[in-house]
Parts: C-alpha cells; structure tokens; sequence
C-alpha cells in the first residue's frame, strides 16, 4: 500500500465517518475513530464523554507559558498532547484510518500518510444530521456553522494551519458524488496502484 | 456523462492544466483554456496578452457605482463580464473542461458541473515552474506566493467565495499523488459510473 495511513478531517454531517468507516472495511484495516477516542480517554485520564467532543469545544487556553509541566497545562492542552502521542503510537502499529484530530498535523513528518477532507452541501448536512443521526436542533443551519467554526478554532489554535483550506489536503471530495464513488477514490489513492 | 462540464482551478505550478488537457483528451470534449482567451479576447475587444494574465493583475474596481454602463467599467471589470458571458455560451454548446477564470462561480446555478481544484506542494511547484515552463525567476518562492495572491484576490473580489477552500470544489487534488493517476479519479467522477 502506498499510502498504509489515511487520516480524514470532515465537516459535521458531511458522512466523513461513513466513508472512514467503509475505507478502513474495503482496505481491512483499523479505524480509529471511537477506538482512538477510548485510547485518549486511557492515556490522558479524562473520560471518554469528556475526550469526545474535544474539538468542538471552545478554546480556552491562552497562557501557556503559565505553566510549568503538563500536569499544570489546561485540560484542552492536556488533551491535545495525550491525543496526539495516542495518534502518533497507533500509526507506528501499521496501517489504519484516523478520524479528525488533528491527525493530518500530528503525522505531518511522515511521507506515507494520505490526507483527506470530507465536506457536503449544508442541505444535505442538514439532512444527515437530522434524518440520520436524529439529533434535534432548532435552527440547523446555525448549529452546523457553529460546529464549523468550532471545529476550525480548534485546528486552527493547535496547528497553525488552517481547518478546510485545499492546501492541507491530498484529497477533498464533496460527498455530493456518493459516498461509494469517494470510498472507491480514496481507496484507489491508498493503494496506489 | 453525469457532469458534462468540468471547471478546474489550480495554482500556478501544479500541474493542473496537464491535468486538465489530459482529462479533456480522455473524455474527447474541448478543453477551453487557450481556445477561452481567444474567445474572450474577440467577445471583449481587448487583446489576447491583456486576457491572458487577467487572474494576475492587481484588482483596481472599486468604483462600481460610478460607472453607468459596462462600457464605462474599468478595463478588469469588461473582461470579467466578457469571459462570463463566453463562459456560459461555451458551456451551453455541450461537455467541455474549463480551466480557472472563476468558471466554478459563472455555472454556479448549473447542477451538472464538476467543480475541480488542483494544487502541488511547493517544491514541485518551483521545480515545474523554472524546469518545465522555464520560467526566470530569482525567488520562486516568493514569485508563486505572489501569484498564489493575485489569483486569490481576484477570485474572492468577484466571486466573494474564497479561492481554494475546501467548500467551493467537488473534488481537490494533489498533484503529489500522480498526474495520471489525478486524471484517472475525474475522468471516473465525472462518467458517474
């Protein structure tokens, strides 16, 4: 395989866990996606609820040459540095898929590593996030741009980067064109043949 | 074909208009790239090296209101509205690829459209630039982040997205994985087999 790691970041609702999923099944190989968020919660001491929704919360820490070890760090950096020594150990293991995270960052030294953007039209966001994941919101519109923007803060603040810019990317899909058809591409890019 | 029209932006350097001649040869449809200039050069009066570096001159419109008909716009704003016009009457004569010119945002109303974006890492993108187009420059890298700016402006003035994000595109490529193998993924997209 040419590329034995594959990390993809994805727009909520964008069906970027989906195509994660079925990428990990064509090619049988690990997903780190919930397992990766009970290794964190094992490494870092928080608990997994806790670890979950780490980069759509707010950012809070502002003051770092405050602290003197990361025992003293705020808990978000705490995390992130756990999060990312956990990202760091299961891609040495061999190859596998890494949801978000940051993981395309954590891993930037590596030459085999193939990164991917997920993202969707809002409509169709809206929809998933509704029909499919059945979460209940008043305006949905506002709550998928919040997580938005959350989401870019958080990768923004821990790597310099920016969330969503093509640059960062290998590959970007727009699930508009089936998730089947991007699994396939994505699969395709993997092995490299 | 499910997307008879395809729009390819890139930046300068990454191969992305390799990759659209080539797609455009796969599919056996037009490829309006030199054949636009021509086209937009006879439509707005203006010549042909005026036209062609239209995406990399300084945007000078800021007088919109001023101005009573599009004869009296600045020059820049004529052009725009001339390879608009040429953009969409090419589009309407069947499938073709369309390369930059903010081709994406002039069919945004269409639904058949494949919306590419190409970029290469920066040190391909040097390499191509002064090896392959023979371009003499004493600081390349400044000279395509320079360009990288141009075209980024200019896009984001008249179409108020933002050049290369991850949002405005379909699909967005590395160069780094392999023209041929680029090539291959969008000919596959935009068949919708």
């Amino acid at each position: 395989m040419k590329y034995p790691i594959i990390t993809i970041g994805r727009q909520h609702g964008s069906g970027g866990r989906t195509v994660a999923e079925q990428v990990a099944k064509a090619l049988d190989i690990p997903l780190y996606d919930k397992l990766l968020i009970q290794l964190i919660a094992k490494e870092s001491g928080f608990a997994e609820e806790y670890v979950k929704d780490t980069d759509m919360r707010k950012i809070q820490s502002f003051f770092y040459g405050m602290y003197i070890d990361s025992r003293n760090l705020p808990l978000e950096d705490q995390l992130y540095i756990a999060q990312s020594k956990v990202i760091k150990e299961v891609s040495e293991k061999g190859p596998c898929v890494i949801v978000g995270r940051c993981a395309d960052y954590v891993l930037r030294e590596r030459n085999d590593v193939l990164n991917v953007f997920i993202h969707a039209p809002l409509d169709q966001r809206i929809e998933r996030v509704r029909d499919t994941y059945h979460e209940i919101e008043k305006d949905y519109t506002k709550y998928l741009k919040k997580l938005d923007k959350q989401r870019s803060n958080y990768y923004n603040h821990y790597t310099g980067r920016k969330w969503g810019t093509s640059d960062n990317y290998d590959l970007v899909y727009s699930t508009d064109l089936g998730v089947e058809s991007v699994v396939k591409s994505i699969v395709y890019f993997a092995k490299g043949e």
